[in-house]
């Protein structure tokens, strides 16, 4: 195995709770709360032996999150080649080769590489914010590609994840709840049916600043669940008991 | 004033926050939690002048328990003569005759006596369960038809709702979670945007059976907030203090 040589500006991080580490360039992009959530909700089918694909998938924190919960093949799809490139030294860094692929490729263009209806999950932590919302803008670039819909916007993920995923295969998306109109949407028009929703509040007391969201592709309509509130921080600002599990061990099924 | 008179079965129910008291008839139909929570979800617009209308009214919990909110007229309409008929002894009860009014109606034949875009606000605690979800029949008749869409379903409920109100004007419903993508389908096709949503879990580890939907009419897409979460009861089955406060006094604005 190459031991993976950190570049000058870059960190390991890790989560405990699954022993992986990821490398990061605060300068360019970080994986936050929103990537270990997205990982620890979503499920995994039987064995966990079916493709598993990571679409905008950054340095790869959501899918090797996920790896140790599944036997199966996971492809991480990035645009940005350095954090592609990234992603590859955390592949090596985890010894996740021989299951784990990056695939640096717009991920309109990623049907040249994967088959169509070959995956049993899709994971993304897509860009949240919409092309006209110039608020958060003028960072720097790697930054806006991930976090501005510039390359990608939510139909356009819809019909990817649909594209990529078998019949009654699951795409598992974290965003942000102000889009969730836009969200509910974009699913229904590419028959990604919603099966199970959650909420994370900061605080209990204030208005929710992330959704996790499942859908079943060409599932049956109507029965949405509404998971169990998780909040993310008490009154002194610690991580709650609640995230700290799903931190630190315990919590992550197989 | 005319001192209503209880019938055979009937009792009389009180909200101590609000000061209101409902004529109730447990076997016949019954308001609970889900009436009271959307009272106290709704907004006030301005000083409140304007015309509301509860669309099924049932015995009038929804539109009576706003009413002290504010100044203007409140139309309570409900389908079944038995409920208008208790909902109309509860005004008076109230001394609520000078401004809220009972219409016995099928809700999609309103435009007979309330003019289309005349209402600031629309309240509706409508039935939850669609015709084919036979899980729940074979109950007395006045609670199927307050229970299953039988008379009215969401795409026709939003589209009165719609009709009802002014542009800007609100529409504010309590619902089931599972139904949440059927509510932003037939919310979305009548432009009814959806902007506030509040999940109501049972307790705090279980998942949400209630949700509060407010939409404004013609309002700009996007920019859904999800307020922090309600949690009925503690762990002991009393109702925890964020609902204490909502039964008993205080959280009421006007």
């Amino acid at each position: 195995m190459i031991e993976p040589i950190l570049k000058e500006g870059e960190r390991i991080d890790g989560l405990p709770a699954q022993n992986i580490r990821i490398i990061q360039n605060p300068d360019m992009f970080s994986y936050s709360l929103d990537a270990i959530l997205l990982a620890h909700f979503a499920s995994v089918k039987g064995k966990g032996s079916g493709l598993t694909v990571d679409l905008g998938a950054g340095t790869g924190a959501v899918g090797l999150f996920y790896a140790p919960r599944v036997t199966g093949q996971i492809k991480l799809v990035d645009i940005q080649p350095e954090l592609a490139e990234m992603a590859q030294r955390s592949v090596m860094l985890n010894q996740l080769a021989d299951r784990v692929q990056v695939i640096q490729s717009d991920m309109k263009a990623i049907f040249d590489v994967i088959q169509p209806g070959s995956a049993e999950t899709v994971l993304s932590n897509p860009p949240y914010f919409p092309l006209n919302d110039t608020t958060k803008t003028n960072n720097d670039p790697h930054y806006e590609m991930a976090r501005h819909e510039l390359t990608i916007d939510l139909p356009g993920l819809a019909q990817v994840a649909n594209k990529l995923l078998k019949n009654n295969g699951k795409f598992y998306m974290v965003h942000r709840p102000d889009r969730l109109a836009d969200i509910f949407a974009a699913f229904a028009q590419r028959k990604l049916m919603i099966k199970r929703v959650q909420f994370v509040y900061g605080k209990a007391e204030r208005e929710a600043n992330m959704v996790l969201v499942e859908a079943i592709k060409s599932g049956k309509p109507g029965g949405v669940r509404i998971m169990p509130p998780i909040v993310a921080y008490t009154d002194t600002n610690d991580y709650t008991p609640q995230v700290k599990t799903i931190l630190y061990g315990q919590a992550w099924s197989k």
